[in-house]
């Protein structure tokens, strides 16, 4: 940020009154210019009709991580919850439609200033398409889910946590609901 | 929005290439400003030593919703997690030292761009002391609390589902995860 979005006057970096950490301030207006994390958000779409129960995921056609897979998820935008968010990115992205379930997963990327978080979905069927953010969409059994090419680690741990409940929901557990912290080590393990 | 952050041209408004929204973009570097919910965390301190279980709530001394009563809570910053939130708005407005406990409520308020965040929390000292933003720092027990008189409907709502919880707890019951999407009619309600 180089200049007041209210006035055009160039903005510098100082601590308001009051506060206790560095803020874009204009030197002009005096506008505050706060910068807060991001939410993204996304879904694990589960077709769970055959022999073995399959997740939808997406290769990405866009930067970062082009060509990796990743579930169908994005920034979440005003005006809508966190649960229309997760559905509306798994039509844009996967051409999916899905029933919304509970939330699943919560993970927190403080380093690059994003909060995900991710909703558990049913398929209603699989007349999926990839979107213009995906080069392909595909269903995965648990065996066959590419884990040295998925696109991010906030995705391999929710496919993880996720696997693990779907093994104990068949002998009478229940889906929990998951809290993580990725840091930058987590991210160079990818 | 007026100006581009960047290059402090006008911006209008306009939906781009690739993009179902208006967005403000510039017309002379052609920087696209997206604009994003903002998280908002916060935290139920239990006081659980005496009797009766008690919870600690501020009394605004800013605005919006100067005077009511609220659990201690704020915007979220880059660089920190959803946890670190919640315990430092914790410190800043009511004082408090807390251990941090498990995420509890997720409230949707999509009108006004915001996502809540409510963590359960223990506290560890009743060493409280209102922080600038707060005129007083108060524990109230489940009958005590001033149902009318609270600043914002997530917070309303989050307390009903934890005493609800508490009540569970005392017979063996969990404390569970709550998540709910507040509208402008819950609004006017309060």
């Amino acid at each position: 940020m180089k200049y007041c979005s209210d006035c055009a006057h160039p903005v510098s970096v100082q601590i308001p009154k009051d506060d206790t950490r560095e803020r874009y301030v204009c030197d002009q207006c005096g506008t505050i210019h706060y910068q807060n994390p991001k939410v993204v958000v996304g879904a694990i779409p589960l077709w769970d009709e055959g022999k073995e129960a399959q997740v939808l995921l997406c290769r990405r056609a866009i930067e970062p991580r082009y060509g990796y897979w990743t579930l169908p998820a994005g920034f979440m935008e005003n005006n809508e919850t966190t649960a229309q968010a997760a559905e509306r990115e798994t039509m844009e992205e996967a051409g999916a439609r899905v029933e919304m379930q509970a939330l699943f997963s919560l993970l927190n990327v403080a380093h690059v200033h994003q909060v995900h978080l991710f909703y558990r979905a049913r398929l209603l069927d699989i007349d999926y398409a990839a979107g213009t953010e995906s080069l392909e969409v595909k269903l995965f059994t648990e065996s066959e889910i590419p884990w040295d090419e998925l696109a991010f680690p906030t995705v391999s741990h929710t496919l993880k946590f996720f696997f693990a409940d779907l093994a104990a929901s068949r002998t009478g557990g229940k889906f929990g609901f998951h809290s993580m912290d990725i840091t930058k080590s987590h991210r160079s393990h990818q």
